[in-house]
Order: structure tokens, then sequence, then C-alpha cells
């Protein structure tokens, strides 16, 4: 068996073949992503695992999965039949906090939240804040590119990498970027390998940028609207401002009503949406109320800023929960399509009506002030034909964001998921020329197949 | 004459090859790099110019030099013999201001102030400001990934980068990138061909955010230090606390001595830095007065918070004019090494101990909220070994940015001029993997040959 072979390569402790220990590495949390049976789990503890195992992997023409927490939402981590799994969530050290350079250095396996922990000692953060912050890996945030809430004014994972070190697919051993916050010597590698899904090498360090932490208690905005296109119109506003949101996020009608399902926080059932805001600069206040303001203008029904911590927090608690709430529901399909945000309101009209014409609740959450939506798709359970049906509809708002000059996905990646729709938004010489830069850094093809492209 | 054989491709004008009329494509403004005799001039006006002459050149196999408005500083746009040179500086259009979301679609000949004025109009405005400002082109900005003085708030060029138009080598054409802020669908291409010298393909076009003007007339702050050393330790102080400059400049006694000789300003001539800083947030007074606060907390001689934009505008007129002050004193090498943010002092330090052992006036000013530096070497005019001594100081300056953990280029790019210092700051395989990416984009070499890499 090869197995055996790969594990004359490695430590012991470091390969995993039982197949009771190696089911919960068989998935992502991308549900409707199949998952094979791998031949072998590596949970590595160091670049030379990695190394060791990629070259033993070329070696053996075998495909490798790489995966952190597997809280990806795109099937980018699931288990391919006979592949390896190359999981890098045991590779957990902060190695340093460069405090004065405002930079860390971190393994893969590191927890997003528990950068932001180390961080936050020395007066500083880490701002990319995916939603599964608290259980994913830096690793995972990397291969994704994974964005969140705050990344409207502090952009998204690739804005906060300054270099990497990378396990190319051959096992060698690279470097990209610097540790300045300035670099033209070279391309720009780092970015590449960010966003990429596995496909064209193993992150095992990262040199990361930190930022002082906002010094003011954030003041926090909410408005309800009884129209998704005055919603729509209040983010543009802000949006156009020069106000500097550090979050700005968006729920429909039918999400605040799953929300008051799931857990009654006193949320007005009748809105057609619900926008809240936040800002962390000095002037927080001012600029929640200019905020407020905009959202006025805009035509909300109800707009009001808060520094209130209570209050806030319920808000933000109300955002997070979404996921769960919708899940309460049935089955959930994430969707992830972003549009320029002036077309935000045709899209969220465009989503209702998909749902409307399909008979299927879709609960719309997302992050209004980058035009990054996440339609839920929740599935009945009284309908046979509910997981087809909804596919359908996905589709339909994937092809429907990509006629408002969108895009298929804006943090959650293409994984196995969305290779269908890449046609439609990439040209036939764009996508050969990502064949060639695959193709470049992966000639064996053993690097997470199928996936991203 | 294959000249004859490229017209036939071209619509009339867009060919020239008159040597007294392709004289003045020959160099950028990099004075130490060698030029030579193209065979051609291509003045494109369309993307079909740009493809059809890479097309000719592939079959051709005759290299192509792409250059913007020649104010490169690395030679990266210096002819090649036989050379087609082809310029986008007459692709001028900007298509489209997007006001609503924040972005612009614009040809690559467009002058980055003309952006800059354009944006403005809608409220708008470009942050990258290289120094070139005001006569070099997007096209040129992009290739280079050109930094300026905004970036120590704004993010260099890249970040500003939402899609680009690509020609590929053999005449193809590409769009990477999307219209939305976020965008996880495909590699990051655009991060790629930006800053790659025209080594991988010709940007044709490019959609580019903006950003809502600042409201607030800026704030200004200066200080002046009797050590290099306080003056590093105030950079990293304002760095560190949170506080946003807009701009954070330093110049060393050299440059303000050069600066007071070619215009009299009234600095003080006997301090050993002097730094500069502005705000344009809505609190830009307070931000100004904690960033001088911060400068006396680190040992500043003198430090002061202004608006009175006269006072500003003649420090920044200072700073802007350091260029042609030392210039003035003689032929120039410019140097743009960086450093992470702690080790500033140390750079300055090693290079006025490296100007003393080679009996060199080197005047070093720059980015230094970045850590981006540029000591300007002057040469002597009565010493005949002067271009060989100088390039040998600024070999050590480069090695020991090198040994400060830095890059031998925060902004100017690698060129001609910075090739023989990659290899101290790119390993092996890491040299290797940029390699393979070029051939994968070029695998015939005729896309600017012999820079960048």
């Amino acid at each position: 068996m090869t197995g055996d072979a790969l594990s004359a390569v490695l430590d012991e402790g470091v390969l995993v073949t039982d197949p009771d220990r190696m089911e919960g590495f068989r998935r992502d949390s991308a549900d409707f992503a199949e998952a094979g049976m791998p031949m072998a789990v590596v949970s590595a503890r160091t670049v030379d695992d990695v190394s060791r195992t990629l070259r033993w992997a070329s070696e053996h023409r075998t495909p490798v999965v790489p995966r952190g927490a597997g809280t990806g939402l795109s099937g980018a981590a699931a288990a391919l039949d006979g592949c390896i799994v190359l999981s890098t969530a045991g590779m957990t050290a902060i190695r340093q906090i460069a405090a004065d350079d405002l930079y860390a250095v971190v393994e893969p396996g590191v927890i997003n939240a528990d950068l932001g922990r180390a961080a936050a000692e020395h007066g500083l953060f880490y701002p990319p804040d995916p939603s599964s912050f608290e259980i994913s890996t830096i690793g995972g945030n990397l291969a994704t590119n994974a964005g969140g809430l705050r990344c409207v004014k502090y952009g998204v994972t690739r804005e906060s990498v300054l270099g990497l070190q990378v396990v190319l697919a051959d096992g060698r051993v690279i470097r990209t970027g610097a540790r300045t916050v300035k670099n033209v010597a070279g391309y720009d590698l780092s970015s590449l390998f960010v966003g990429s899904e596995g496909t064209l090498g193993i992150i095992t360090e990262a040199t990361l940028r930190l930022r002082p932490a906002p010094a003011a208690t954030p003041a926090t905005m909410v408005a309800t609207f009884g129209s998704l296109v005055d919603a729509g119109r209040a983010v543009a506003s802000i949006v156009r401002s020069g106000l500097a949101p550090s979050l700005l996020e968006l729920m429909d009608h039918a999400s605040v009503n799953l929300i008051e399902d799931y857990r009654p926080m006193g949320l007005d059932r009748s809105v057609a949406a619900l926008l809240i805001a936040q800002a962390d600069s000095v002037d927080a206040q001012r600029q929640a109320d200019a905020m407020a303001a905009r959202a006025r203008d805009a035509g909300a029904a109800l707009a009001m800023a808060s520094t209130d911590p209570v209050e806030a927090d319920m808000l933000l608690q109300a955002r997070r929960i979404h996921y769960q709430a919708v899940e309460a529901a049935g089955r959930v399909l994430t969707e992830d399509i972003g549009v320029p945000r002036s077309r935000l309101a045709e899209l969220l009209g465009g989503i209702e009506e998909i749902g409307r014409r399909y008979s299927l609740l879709i609960a719309t959450v997302g992050h209004a002030g980058d035009g990054n939506m996440h339609p839920a798709i929740v599935l009945p359970r009284d309908r046979p034909d509910a997981v087809a049906t909804a596919l359908r509809a996905a589709d339909e708002i994937c092809r429907f964001a990509l006629r408002l000059d969108g895009t298929i996905s804006g943090e959650h990646g293409i994984g196995t998921l969305k290779r269908g729709w890449l046609s439609g938004q990439l040209d036939e010489a764009t996508y050969a020329a990502h064949r060639a830069v695959k193709s470049t850094f992966d000639p064996l093809g053993i690097l997470n197949p199928g996936r991203a492209l």
C-alpha cells in the first residue's frame, strides 16, 4: 500500500490512515460538495512535513487536498478519492509579533481570533474577520482570500499580506514578498497564492500586516427601510460620502424574520431591509450620526446612531447569528455574489424575484459596503426536488450578478461548487491564462485538482 | 527590412522608423542605464495596435520594450538594439468615471494628474501620487507599481487596481479582476501584471479605485532633529500610534542643505533630519498636534503643527524640489531601498557612513512612514572615477538594506539597473518560480527581455 511508503518519509504521528480518524477530514463546510475517501491524512507540524509530503505526492502522482479548519463554504477542501488530505491546522505557532513594525509572522494553523488576541496584547489588531474567525485558520483565510465585516474599511486578507513561505508541488520551498510595506523586487507572487485555494502551492508561513487598534469605542448606526431600493441608495450614499464605516451590513426582510424566529430580539419584522453600520475612528459618534442622516435622506423609516455598547452588541449579534438562524429553518445553500455598490438594490430585488419564481425562501445578508451579498437559500424539508431547485435558483442568482457587472464569488471562493459559473465570468483567453499559471506551478496536476478553476 | 512588414499590419501614423524621431523613445529617466537603437517605435492608439504589434513581434522574435512617459528610474524602458519600442502614451482616454461605484476605467496613456483632475470633478481622488504624477502615465505607474507620498495612508498603485485589460505576448487579449471591490473568482492576475515592468504583458486598460476626496484642509506637522536616531524613533512612534498621516516624509541634513542652496527657504541648515507629516482627516489638526507631540517625545529639537496652507505648501514644495536641488549639485544616482520602519535610523546612519567612506555626498529623502528611502548619490564632477565609485556605494546601500530585512526597491522597480542585486533578495528556488512565471507568459522572451528579473 502506498500509504506505507508515505509513512516512511514522515515522522511518527504525522500520518493518519485509520478510516475512522480520517472521517473528520473528508469535508469542509460546503454541505453540497461531494467528498471522496482519502488514502491518508497528513497532519503537518513543520514545513518539512509539508515538503516531504508534496515530494512524495509528486513522485507518486497522488492528488493533495490541503485544508485548515475546514470552515470553507465552496468545497475546496473536500477530499478526493485516493488523495492525501494535507492539514496545516497543527502548525499553530505565532512566531513573531513585530509590534514596532506592525507585522506578525505566523504558521498557517493559527486561528484567526488567536492572532487577534496576540496582537491585542500589543495594542494592535489583525483586520480580516470572516464570520468563522473564532474557528478558521489563517492558512484557510489566505487560501480563500477571506473577507469579513471589517474589510469594508481595512481590506480583504490579501491586503494584509506582506509575504509568504510556500511549498511548491515538487516540495521546494520559496519565499514571496518582504517584511517592508513597499516592495517591488520581483513579481507579486504573494497575491497569486492568496485566494488560489491550494491549487498552486501550500502556504506554510505568512508575514501579515497588523494595525494599531482603533482608539475609540465604536459608534453604531442602525436603519430600517420599507424598500430595498431605499436601502441600496443609503449604502451608496454612505460609501460615496467619505465617511469610513468599519462595517456596513445589510439584512433583508426574510433574514430579520428568521433571526426573530430563532432568537427574539425585538427587531421590526415588517422592514424590507435593516442596515447596520459602525465607525471606529476618533470621531465615531459624528460618523454614525452622519450615516444615520444619510440613511434618512435615502428614505429610511427609522435611522439612529448609538454608542450604547449593549445595543450595538445586540445588533452585531443579530448579524452574526444569521447563519444559525437560517440553518434552523432548513438545509441551507449559501451564495456569495458581489456587484458594484450602485447595483445593490437591483441585485436584492432580483434575488427576491428569483425566490418568488422558485417558491423558495431566500434570506439575504451581507457586506453591503463592499457590494458582497450572501443569499441563503433555505431548502424546504417537504419538497423532494429541493436540492435541484435550489441549485437552479443559485444558478440564476450567479448569472444575474454577472449581468450587473458583478462577480460569482466575493469571498467564499470557487472550490468545486462554483466552477460551472466561472466561464460566465472569465472569457476563454483569460481562463487559458489561468490554466497556464496552474500548469506552471503544478505541472502534474496534484495540487487540489478540480478546484478553483 | 522587417520594419516594412510591421508597417503592413498597423494603421498609418502608428509606426515611427525615422531615427531622429525615434531618438526621444530610447531612454527613460535612468541616466545610468544603457539604451540601444530600436528598429521601430509603435505609438499605439488602440488595443488592436498593441495586439497586432505583439503578434508580429512574436512571429518575428523581435523584442518589445513597452513605455509610457519614460519617467522610470530603473531603466526598464530603455530601448534594446533592434527592438520595437511600444508606447501606450497616446492611449489617453478616460473611458468612465463611475462616481457612485468609486472607480474609473482608463487607458494606459492617461497622465496620473489628469485622472486626479477628472476624479476631482466628482469629489473623488486617485491616491497614488509618484513624484512624477504631473507627467507620468497610469500605464507606467501600473508597470512599476508606483508609490508616492500618499501611499503611507492609501496604499501603492496595486492597491488601487480592480481589474486590467492586458495584451499577452502572442497578441491575445485578456481581462483580469472585476468591477467589484471584492472578487475571488480566478487567480489575482491583476496583481501579477502590476509591477512586472512590461515583462508579462502590456496593459491596455485599467479599472482603478477612486476614493471620496478628503473633506478637510490638511494639517501639517514639521519637526527637526539633531540626530537621525531621534528622527527614526519619531517615525516609528507616529506609525505605531494609530494616527493616520496622509504623508510622512523625511529629509536628511544633506538634503536640507542642497535644497537651501538651490532655493533658499529658511530651512534650518544645522538639522540632522527634517520630518514633514500631514493629516487629511476631519480631525486633521488634532492629528498633526499629536504627531508633533510624538516627535517632541522622540527628541525633536523643534516640532510644530500648522494649518497655514502657505507654510504647508512651502514645506511640501521643499520636499518636491528635492530631486532638482540634488541634480543642480551634480549628476545623480537615485537609490530606492526600503526597510521595516523600526530600522529606519539604522538605515540612515549606515547610508551616512557609506557616504563618508566613499567621500561621496549622499542626500537622502523618502517616504519615512513606509520605510522607503531614496538616497541620492551626487557624483562629483571633478572625479573621473565618480560613476564607478557611486555604483559601488549604491551596491553597499542595497546590501545594507537587505541586512536590515529590507528590500532593494520600494517603488522604482528593478529595470536593468538593479538586476545584479536581486539574487541577494530572492533565493534560488524563489527566483526560479519567477522565471517560470515569466516563461509561461512570454515563452519566446520578447517582452522587455532582461528587465525586472
